[in-house]
């Protein structure tokens, strides 16, 4: 973090920022009366293909590509997209509990901190720590589990003025909600996997409805640190969370991190991720 | 070249193959009866935006970028595209005669040789030369001239074997030809520039209309060698093509290329090609 001490991306940052606790207090100006500005930890940059997200069962949760039959995950381009579409990430602080059924939906979370979808100018960087404004989100259907994605925008983005809520996403970058539908659906379809499906129709539902799934995240990621709810394999280590009984010191967390070994020779990918999959019309 | 003589990529490379000029004679399976092998000089990878090019006026043309108002040049993403949506790159032994119409077009063509657009799976690299199977071309109206843009695919391609013509190209990459149209029509809307006209109400021509194109400027390529006809600002120097007054020896090339400053510094782009432009519908 900004004082140079060890966290977890996961439990360790904020998941509204300073601003927005301060509601009402006028920090920048066009920004007072946002009152849903949340950070956001970048996992995959915009047009990149590399799965990395933040590892939920390791000490500190590094961010770490995802591995399939010990070979590093790329998710496949599908004509037209290149890459992820987004700056892709998550909210951290939150927690889609696998054994807590959704109101809205009736299946239980995806075991992962809620995804963002972020959809300004700018190419961000993995690790990367940004404020977003929350605009809506969308269920999805993975294998029976809800995973919902947060459509948000950079809140340092030159055009997130404009940005209100969902409809506005429409109406400025046309195209791009259905684009990311298309995404969605398709993306795991060149790995041998079937469609995915979507809660509503595929139909994006609002910021009010977005910031209400947000509260229940974080409430699920709350239960964790106060052991109301069975954790599986979360690991909850963490430096920064105030009466959290999995907090450790600087000096352990400093530890922990010098003692994993360094990163093992990069495994090039097999191409793959060059590719482009047409799937037909 | 192969056997480590300096070059020109324009003049230098033979337009066609050696299993084609050796036509009749099955050369690898499969191919023996493919009468369109054509060589292609890689200037923009897929997905990248950088405009580089064959330096058509400097001594052997080597392939650098176009600079504008003293900036390098990136073509800009127009969603849903990222960078160019092809491996793109150009004939050689072509040219598009500035000062001959087209008996098509009725237009002049644009002082290039002609454009290839690769539709193959695999990412291709700057200056690298491969085989390709012509299948088609799309004649672009671009400020007053005829810009051709050839459909080919790489003939190493797994799946070069299925690409015949042009109407295989819809069969097998769905949307692929209609995102062509897409790309060349917007591209220069974000520099200020008008839409992109094609000819033919935007129809594909197919493969025999393709290669009765590249004669003719093949043609016009010859007539540049036997000062037939006002070259212009084109500078002709090579090293190997047979009977050309522009011929220079091995020494002279080498000196020429080694003559060359370095490259200068490179200039940072100002992140213009890490935006994705939204147009409208
Ligand atoms: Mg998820
Ligand atoms: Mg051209």
């Amino acid at each position: 973090n900004a004082v140079g001490h060890y966290i977890s991306p996961f439990h360790d940052i904020p998941l509204q920022t300073d601003a927005e606790k301060k509601r009402g207090i006028p920090t920048k100006k066009g920004r007072s009366h946002d009152n849903n500005l949340h950070h956001m930890v970048v996992e995959v940059p915009r047009w990149t293909n590399a799965k990395m997200e933040i590892a939920t069962s390791e000490p500190l949760n590094p961010i770490k590509q995802d591995m399939k039959r010990d070979k590093p995950r790329y998710v496949a381009n599908v004509f037209p997209h290149k890459g992820y579409i987004w700056n892709y990430g998550a909210l951290p602080q939150t927690w889609e509990d696998p054994n807590h059924r959704s109101k809205h939906t009736g299946c239980c979370g995806d075991n992962d901190p809620i995804d963002v979808c972020e959809i300004g100018s700018k190419v961000l960087s993995r690790g990367e720590v940004v404020p977003v404004k929350i605009l809506g989100i969308l269920a999805l259907l993975d294998q029976g589990e809800t995973d919902w994605k947060l459509i948000a925008i950079n809140a340092n983005d030159p055009e997130a003025h404009k940005f209100h809520d969902i409809d506005d996403v429409e109406k400025f970058k046309p195209g791009y909600l259905e684009a990311t539908i298309h995404w969605l659906k398709f993306y795991k379809v060149p790995e041998g996997k079937p469609q995915n499906c979507f809660f509503y129709d595929g139909k994006f539902k609002d910021k009010a409805f977005a910031l209400d799934v947000i509260k229940s995240t974080h409430d699920c990621w709350k239960a964790l640190h106060m052991k109301t709810c069975d954790a599986g394999p979360i690991n909850c280590t963490n430096s920064q969370v105030h009466d959290s009984p999995f907090r450790c010191t600087q000096e352990e967390a400093r530890a922990m991190v010098e003692s994993v070994s360094p990163a093992s020779p990069r495994i090039e990918s097999d191409g793959e991720e060059q590719v482009w999959h047409f799937l037909g019309k």
